[in-house]
Order: structure tokens, then sequence, then C-alpha cells
């Protein structure tokens, strides 16, 4: 098994994190938590009947969602024929709970890094502003009944944009080696539902987009600015808390349930 | 208390089926199954401390969603002070569970009725068409992977439109008098998704706007509309089934969850 050579794919995924402890492996007490990975491990390992391990382009929280997350794994040869890559998205789907679905499975050159090669992420927060939230939704945004000044909120989402030491939006327990990040983008504008779910209160979104986020960046950097919009904080206290680069400066963490992973970028 | 005069009211609510027993109250065993009914009759006791009965414009089978229902209730006059009734929307959210949202609550005249005044009702069953359905979508969609010749089914369900005996469409167990009812409009359309919860599958909408619908009426139709976009049946055949006033001639039953109650006309 010395000369046995290992292939590298990608999954592209979507996935509702409501009923997962996040997207990467935790084992607590010898439970196998119930994780995006560990259910994407186990699907591998009853196709293939070897263990494979599936890293995925950066971790979601617990309740997070991906619109689009990127994970890598590793074929030997030996397996490749095994099924084909249509057949094989069709028979993960077939084996893996609902709340995944797989998109699609490509096969990578050698030199591909699911994490390091990510170019660009987008993040978007949900809001759903309004009266009574649609049930279908609960899941999905964050529903705050009371009138948020959006467009405050969108003056001081321009603020971030550039290069800075996010610390003050950083998790205490990060394990990051510099907290200085790029956003290219941030904004907040309002979506449309569609005729589909439609819904009676307004839908928000805060979107970033930057070279990479910590831990609870975007939650933080969202809970912080909808303070600014009811009031709480002015814009001059929000750049304050972003120049402190001290965590205990910065507003609420917004709940994990309006996070979504949007899109990446290689 | 012979001379309590009761008040007529409404509310107006959406609520997420998926994990209920329908509408109506479901005692078995002596036990209060998980019904929209019971949880509403349950919350208007906790807050006025007397039984109050929930009578809705019509059942929803278990499982089906509602984006609009509405629910009849009385109150004694002498309870009527206790909330106005944009506090009794909000106290009755602040007790219901998450899958269930008063949107609206309202004064009704002593001649209202909740049932025998509904003068329109329109169901849509969504069809979530293409390669991988999204995760959120699951419970609110009937996701078909190969495709279908939506024209056939447009053309088909035009057929519908007027004033038939629908017995080859409904449940052998209904109650009903008369089988005989009015569609005012069958439409089959594709619906756009919106810029919240995209979906790479195509969705599509089946909507039957009539006075009144038979049970399992609507996923009855949707199923046999379904197998004839997918060659299974022709037109001939489809019509065939209507004309013959048989439930056993009639296609396969949808599954409940792609089902929403959409709107209801007084």
């Amino acid at each position: 098994m010395n000369d046995l050579k290992l292939i590298k794919h990608c999954l592209i995924i979507s996935y509702d994190g409501t009923h997962f402890y996040g997207y990467q492996r935790q084992v607590k007490n010898n439970v196998d938590k119930r994780t995006i990975q560990s259910e994407l491990e186990k699907a591998l390992l009853r196709l293939y009947s070897i263990p494979i391990s599936a890293l995925s382009s950066g971790r979601t929280d617990a309740g997070v969602h991906a619109r689009v997350q990127v994970v890598g794994f590793r074929l030997p040869h030996t397996h490749l024929d095994r099924y084909s890559l249509e057949r094989l998205a069709l028979a993960l789907n077939a084996v893996l709970p609902l709340e995944i679905r797989v998109q699609k499975v490509l096969r990578m050159p050698d030199s591909f890094h699911v994490i390091k090669d990510v170019k660009k992420k987008t993040y978007i927060y949900f809001v759903n502003n309004g009266f009574s939230q649609k049930p279908w939704l609960r899941n999905y945004a964050w529903h705050l009944r009371l009138p948020i000044d959006w467009e405050k909120v969108r003056m001081a989402a321009k603020t971030l944009e550039g290069r800075h030491d996010f610390k003050s939006f950083c998790a205490a327990n990060s394990s990051a080696k510099t907290t200085v990040r790029t956003i290219f983008e941030a904004r907040c504008e309002r979506v449309e539902i569609g005729q589909f779910l439609d819904c009676g209160p307004q839908m928000y979104a805060i979107r970033l987009t930057g070279s990479g986020f910590l831990k609870q960046m975007v939650r933080t950097i969202a809970g912080t600015l909808i303070q600014l919009g009811q009031n709480k904080l002015t814009q001059a206290q929000f750049e304050a808390i972003l120049a402190a680069n001290d965590r205990k400066k910065a507003g609420l963490t917004a709940p994990a349930h309006g996070l979504w992973l949007w899109d990446i970028q290689y």
C-alpha cells in the first residue's frame, strides 16, 4: 500500500445547520456529536468502506447554515472506479440526512488546498424585521419586531471595508495567529423573498465579503450593527469599538440561526 | 351567567405544519395529539383562564402548511378588556410555539361564520424539480429530481376549471355530503425563490382556487398531474379519471409537505 495514490476531490454542498453542532467533528466523553463533518465522513465510509476525512473551507458554528460550502477529500486511486462523479453525488445524497445535500462532486488537481486556496468568502446575516415572523423562516433569519434604522446600519457597515484589526469582533477563545482581516465589501440591503415563502415582515441582509473571518466575527459585527440601528450605539461609538481592539467593547453576538455561509471564491 | 354575551373574533395565522397532526384537535387513547387547534386553545386558555374553542376555515392534514389560515373564536364580553387586539396578538405569539404565528386579531360582527362565509380558497402545491433540493426547502416542497413536462401539467390543470364532480380525487373516508365543487382557476407556473433561500432546482407551483376542497383533493390532483408530466398518463387518461367519479382510478396522492393553504377570501 506504499504506492497508494490519493486523488483530490471536492464536494460542493449546502446544509441547514439547525440541528447540528456546527461543521467540525467533535468528540466529547467518547460521543461523536452530530456535526456536518461526522455525517459526511460516515457517508463516505459507508460508500467506500475506508475512513476518508472531509475537511471544509472553514468551520461554521452550531446553527449556522451554508448555501455553499466546499469540502475536500481524497480517494485512493484503487477506489476511483466505484462511482462516477455524478453517481457519487447521488449515492451520497441517498445516505446523507436531508439537511445536507451534495450539489456537485469535482475532481481537483493535486495542488488544490480547500482552506489555503480560498480567495474570498461571503457571509450573509439575515434579519426579519416586522410584526410577526413567518414560521417557516424561524430557523433561517433573526426576527426583530421593532423598527430598525437600516440606513444607519448600511452606513456603519461601509466603514468596515478595508484592512482592519478585527480583534474587537473576535471570540475570546479564538486560536487565530492574527486578528487582521480584509473586508472587500460590506453591504446592508433589503432583499426580496420571492413568491415562494413570501413574508410579511421585511427581510434585510448584512452581507460581508472578505479574505477570511475570525471566530464569531460576522455574528458580533451583525449584533453590534443592529444595536446601532436600534439607536443604542452611535456611529462614533461603533468606530471606537473597531479601533479599540478589545472584545469587551463590542456589542452583542447575534444568534447563530440568522447566519449563512453564502459564497466561496477560489 | 345567563346573560353572558359572546363576542366574535378571528385570528389570521400562519403555520409550519411539519410537526403537527394537522389543524383539527385529535384525542386518541386519552392523549391530545399535537395539533394547531390544541396549541391555539391551550394558548387562549392560558391568557383568559377559560376554555375557548378555536374553529378554522377548514382543516389541514398533518404536514400541510398555511401561509394564511383564519380561525374564529368567541370571547365573553366580561373578558374583552384583558387585552387590546394588538396586545392579544403579541401575548398569543409569546405563548405559542414558533411554528404558529398570529399575524392579526380582528373583532368580527355577530353574523360572521368562519366556515360558511368562505367565498374562495387557494391552495398551492410546490414541486422543487432538479438535481438536488436545497436542505432548507425540504419540508416545504416536494422534490423530484427527473425532468417533468410542465407544459403538459399546465394544460391538464386548465381542464379542471369549472364545476365538476371531484369524487375521483376525494379520499375514500371523506364525510362530505356532495363531491361537486367549483374550481375558479387552476394554474401551473414556475415561481421565483427570490434572493433569500435561492434554489438550484426550479420551483413550480400548482395553484388551485375553488369554492371548497374535498379531503386530500389537492394532493391527489397534484400527484395525478405530476404522473401526467412524467408521461405516465396521457391527457385523455387524465380526463377519463375526472369523469369516472371513482377514487380508485386516480393517480398517487402527493406528499403532504408540498401543500400550502395559500389564501382565503370571505
